[in-house]
């Protein structure tokens, strides 16, 4: 991908945990184009406004971002590369606020109930739910607010030129998200930090029958292929039907890969290969 | 369960969907107690202020309820009964209030999002994201709002006195969900509708092995046991490792099932039988 071309999608103001994903997967040089929802992110990649788009799709506390999972299926792109994050809630005050002179704190909703402990120990602070994390800050910014403090990634501040009081504010340190880097399918693969591993993802549907995804899963279990990930979803139009969402550590084109997909092709009702990319760090 | 001590728990004001899946499952006569929080829901049930709780625990649509798949795990309590509810959303108005005295119409947000084509149809109405969709039929009646509508279960129609303007204004008729109906282990099984087949929900996580799925798998399909749901879930404190839900067509007390689930037990690190119940209709 040209470097004057690169215009990555992601959802949210700038500053959210998915630029940080940016940064990592493709440096910080690449221009961004911020998307209100997860569904215009797919779109703007689709429609060419974008060269690439950065999405989540697990987290290690919350799960996984289903509805990601079902625009992978519906818009016809590809996965080229993984990433995770840790997600480290800063407080973040404009230059010359102080930890006395905040009243209320605005973050997402999420982001609030991440940091409990925070909100325990200083009963003092209103603890207020904003659209955004990154959001929170803009607006602190633009509205001149000294008497609040937003929570987002320390990168938010930065953008914004406002200023970090406390780091990791959240109660649960184990908390990772990981994100997809996404293109349209023939397009250059985006030169991102490539780890040594490849990872395929996959969705297939099978009838349903007693055994079927067994025999579906030996495909993989036959050839030692080692899973990382199986995720399903309910399947539209058709009630109490499923989606299967599989991650595998290896490449489309090994030989061991091609003859497991062979085989499910010919277990499953559906099938299509997502992407093989760069196993994430 | 005796009748005088039924006090069936729910999430939701009266009337909400959960409501219609408690008169499925135990007839229109128990007492219910509405709760803010799914999280409060689990904790009346255990602390004994209720004798059993419904919860939904997947739609058709919108896919699993995550969190309740959760709280199964975190609250030693029993699923003793399944039923299958069709989300049909109804407009409702106070008495004599017409379609033409409409300006707003409140209702939860999935609610709304799932009549996309009335609001296309009737451009001059404003959809008003509200908390509940039950909820805003009481808010409308609290505060004699004679120029909104709400959007709700017909149920919310009948309890809190209003009237119903029109029916099935949701875009998509194949629009489930199931309910699991939950008491503490040890008490009576509430008498409840009952099919003629058994189901068994069960959650286990495995070692991060090649194969380790497929092997926990292979203890219910060589038994030709079918299984009719698979949910992974993360789990906590170990990232990327997942805790795996899954119903099965069987009875824990039948041999075939009792040897797949000591079968599971050598294989998984953690096995936990959620309960057996009559296949909901």
């Amino acid at each position: 991908m040209p470097k004057r071309t690169s215009v990555v999608a992601f959802q949210g103001e700038k500053g959210a945990f998915s630029q940080e994903a940016i940064n990592r997967l493709l440096g910080s040089r690449v221009e961004v184009l911020p998307c209100q929802r997860f569904g215009e992110v797919f779109q703007r990649l689709k429609d060419k406004t974008a060269s690439a788009a950065v999405i989540p799709i697990e987290n290690t506390l919350a799960g996984s971002v289903h509805e990601n999972y079902d625009h992978l299926v519906n818009f016809n792109l590809e996965i080229v590369g993984e990433t995770h994050v840790r997600i480290s809630h800063a407080l973040i005050v404009l230059p010359g606020v102080s930890f006395r002179g905040i009243r209320q704190v605005y973050s997402h909703p999420v982001a609030l109930s991440q940091c409990l402990r925070f909100f325990a120990r200083n009963s003092q602070l209103e603890s207020v739910p904003f659209y955004d994390t990154a959001g929170s800050v803009k607006m602190l910014v633009e509205e001149h607010r000294t008497d609040a403090a937003a929570i987002a990634s320390a990168l938010a501040a930065g953008i914004y030129g406002a200023r970090i009081l406390r780091r990791g504010l959240e109660d649960d340190r184990r908390n990772f998200t990981r994100f997809f880097l996404l293109r349209r399918p023939g397009d250059a693969r985006p030169r991102c930090v490539a780890g040594r591993q490849w990872k395929t993802s996959l969705v297939f549907s099978t009838r349903n029958v007693p055994g079927a995804l067994f025999r579906a899963l030996s495909a993989f279990a036959l050839r030692d292929i080692n899973l990382t990930k199986i995720e399903s979803r309910p399947l539209r139009g058709k009630p109490w039907e499923y989606l299967f969402y599989v991650d595998f550590i290896g490449r489309v084109d090994e030989p061991k890969a091609k003859h497991a997909l062979a085989h499910l092709g010919e277990l499953a009702d559906f099938l299509r290969v997502l992407g093989s990319y760069p196993r994430g760090a």
